[in-house]
């Protein structure tokens, strides 16, 4: 581990802690925390006023060099669970499992169908989906807070009905490669390695978590935390994967997220933090702190399982992680098929 | 470059060479070459009955260690082209360039028109498009030769209209990271860095440009041939890029694409061979010994140019490179964000 | 009433009867049944080689002005139900509901983000979505039998992936209008208005609700039946409308259908006949006979509802009947906001 | 013709003409000719506040009585355009042709793949589209004129990113159908049929055609204006049909468009009003009177040559016509496949 990384211990990521211990959160005052959080984490300006990257930033080309070096093996994971009809939407905010149609087909090519020549045929397919249907990045521009977006922007000169003129996820077609980090909470905390509905994963978990692993997490890395709720959902079949309970990232991982300086948080749930959240009406608040102000790359929907169980097997918690979106321009968000090199 | 590394050289390419000079080639006889070569270089079999990774079996976990150990600079490209409205295709075979829709807005999200509690505030997006409608991978079953589609199935088995139900581009997922090598061929070859549509990219010409760039291809090799008919549309307009005249591979290359058992081959341009092409009626020959015979993957419509900028700069044109299409279920084709990393 | 009109009553449509009565039907034998019915009530060859209208042939002139007369009141009714997100759809064959989205919005109009001049503002918008995944008319090329589609043609030639190249829908984009008939079985035969699942009507059931309702079907008219099933669907959810079990048309009514020379028939379920079916192991049975071998045009998931009190009200339940698919070049089915004018 | 029917005669439509002759337009302020049209022509209000109908109030049930008793023949016509690749659109706005694409096909049928028992084989289909790709309603939150949209309401509030939520075009899928009118300016007016692009039918010519064509135009009427466009882009390819120059209605109609009480006017351009249009630089002008302010229901792109045919042999310009639009919720246009019936 180089030098430059710094610790997920408590000692290092709480000297700016704000919020209080998820047990002495006030439930019944989010947007009070939520700006709390927001005054404290803003790294509004610290990219300059023309920033589109976010945390992503904080990925430089000795974290990559970092990251290369740590592929030992020659082995890839893909991250990614598949886009097809078999998916966990079920239309909330229209949003459908992908529609995938093929426009020419092997069948028709075999009766020569087609009009081509010499024997020559082809298949050919559309895909219509949600772009935050499976697994994928939270662009900068999908979430504000009090019609702020990223880095103080106002929302609505941000992303128009035209897409996101300025934090398009095309912006992140390049850099998002570095460091991954598995922090396997459903292993280490949980029960046959999942997490319970409702599970509000802490900054102490998480550092226990890596100190489980033995791995350290530092500035520029991209973190995977697992928490089992994919392989129930496999399992017990989707239900309310999409929108639904799950276990994730308490709001108070906001410190964590910002003093940490990691590059990116990907989770195995539908929504990254914790559902039901710990007020007693809000939604997404730490999507709220976490994407507008913080400026976080967030990934949701990833398959960690594969990888998880390689790296209980090896002990290795850490390896190459390639991870750029699909650069549809000006979206909001983006399917994804990170791959994991060990 | 380790031992495993086999040269292009005309002596190590051509002991297999069963194809004449491209200048030989019969122009009246497209089938009857399509036959020889699909003969002579066929892969069938080669990785059993059950295959569906076709000449990406040829990337084997020390290649991936290889591809790693390059990564100097720890600087990424993406060589994707962006997804959007302004894109080359015209509707020809229901291709349109993707329609990329928001579901909600900061417009909406500043108004508070959203329903959402504490000032959160949301954008989400659908697109809808062809998956080869910009920079992607071509699937196994993307092309057959008289009904028979990779590895000898018959075509009418593989691809209905349910997708392509056995090497549908989700096999792809995981594997396709290693040692990309780029090969300039518009800026070996060509004028002001591009070369002239129809222009048709030889073995021996692929020998000169690597042999120019000091760098070899081998075994497990991604290979990026740049033409520089992208840069032309960027400058020019798309024109007929999509499906027009266009510098590519020469069919008679085929006998290199299977010898020097690269894994995958991309190019600049859409449709990866020199269009028009050598024969006076023929559409997409070397597609069709390539796909259904070598199980070649091929890459089109990359976008090579900021690469190649940089590796005219520092003289070197191999990286690690890691290339996982979206897994859309028995999608015969699909997007991917490719990494070069240096 | 003309001349022309048939009647119901099974002493008129029952001389060329060769099915049994319904509990009668040999549980275990449907492709037997299906195969005595489509001899017995073939229409291949009636309307010429080249015929793509089957049944829609009934309709003529004389039968268009009769239904013109019978607009006493000029009240129209919307026949169709919306297309939205909140239909019936659940994923079955990749059916999802309409995801409907915009391009442009008031809200981006009102802050001037549009670059039009002089103050004009606009939206637009665009649409997804399956062709029968709301109330819509089966095309003659939606269901084959044993590889035969309507008037005896190849299936493998007449459906490609381009469509259909013989029946599209875009031939019934003209004719598709004449004397509309309520049968409201529902309202007849069941309670409070609705029929239980699995409830076969029969022909006898027809013709005792015509009877009931003191009008007759005959030569040419478009008989709408209403189950209820859609009204229940409003009130308790949509739960498995959409391909699970409903009153419907028994295999038995294929004689009627075919010996009162209806043009068409169409009702207020996901798929027109009983469901469950009669036999123990069967789909859809009655379409197998209905589309490909009586050529008939069917309708589902049509909205009756408004229409049905309004008969009840004034008890006249024949109106003018126009009907118009969208014409959608190839499509095997197409969306219909039929208009009932009374 | 009943007593109801208001002739065109500039008579009765001109006192309150407040805009001048077409020739003396001040070619250099439309925004200051909109104004004084809008306050002119406003009929905000004269519905009601909760008004979703606009000029389709004029539609009464007297109007459709008077309208089926025009069916003499009981011939129909589709005035609907095909929805299918082959169509104008090239891209502006996002808007593409139709994508149809299969989601099982008669070769698959043929072959046993569908997994269907008993012989039973089926083909489905899916369509993505614009709402305004190819015949089409527009719908009244389809313009606004400085932030407002129809009966004065704020367009932030009426169309956002969810659709239209106060007059999404599904309010209009029940009452429209009546009388309809074709006036077929390029035959009387044109050559050969057809008017050149830029010609300004004013409300004289229109007068005139009626005229010529012994049919007058009155209140509740659905008026089609046919100007041979379509004709010239079947004959010599969609070239700019889809946003370039055409005929169409001056600017100056709007006094008769607002006097003459018609409920709708349909065009076979794409865009309704002529083009390039009367000033030296605006967008659509007269559409930014006609629908906020007068809310009228505009048709673009109907086929209106079969039937001009028909009308030119026979001498009867008017018909029932039943137009009811696809009801997609929320859409603030919608395609169309009108019938006239005569």
């Amino acid at each position: 581990m180089s030098d430059r990384t710094r610790t997920t211990g408590p000692e290092t990521a709480t000297p700016n802690r704000v919020l209080p211990d998820p047990a002495a959160l006030d439930r019944t005052d989010p947007e009070g925390a939520i700006a709390t959080a927001a005054a404290a984490y803003s790294n509004w300006g610290r990219w300059g006023e023309d920033d589109v990257l976010g945390t992503v930033n904080h990925i430089d080309e000795a974290k990559r060099r970092e990251a290369a070096a740590l592929v030992r093996l020659g082995i890839s994971f893909s991250l990614s669970q598949s886009f097809d009809m078999d998916g966990p939407q079920k239309g909330w905010r229209r949003r459908t499992n992908p529609v995938h149609t093929m426009l020419d087909t092997g069948v028709d090519a075999a009766l020569g169908n087609q009009g081509f020549p010499h024997g020559i045929g082809g298949a050919d397919d559309v895909v219509s989906m949600p772009l935050q249907c499976s697994t994928q990045w939270d662009g900068l521009g999908h979430i504000f807070d009090h019609g702020r977006a990223w880095n103080g922007r106002d929302a609505a000169e941000v992303v128009t009905s035209a897409g996101d003129l300025v934090t398009g996820i095309e912006h992140m077609a390049g850099p998002v490669c570095g460091r991954g980090v598995l922090l396997d909470a459903g292993r280490v905390l949980g029960e046959d390695g999942e997490l319970p509905d409702g599970f509000a994963i802490t900054t102490e978990h998480l550092t226990a978590t890596a100190r489980e692993h033995g791995v350290e997490v530092g500035r520029g890395d991209i973190v995977c935390v697992r928490t089992g709720r994919l392989a129930r959902a496999r399992r017990e079949g989707w239900g309310e994967y999409a929108g639904g309970p799950a276990p994730g990232l308490s709001f108070t991982t906001a410190d964590w997220l910002h003093g940490s300086e990691i590059a990116a948080v990907a989770t195995d749930t539908w929504g990254f933090e914790v559902r039901p959240n710990e007020f007693d009406h809000a939604f997404q608040p730490l999507h709220q702190v976490a994407i507008p102000h913080i400026g976080l790359l967030i990934g949701e929907m990833w398959d960690l399982d594969a990888l998880a169980e390689h790296c209980a097997a090896d002990g290795v918690h850490e390896f190459l992680l390639t991870a750029a979106p699909l650069p549809v321009t000006g979206a909001v968000g983006a399917p994804v098929n990170p791959l994991a090199i060990k």
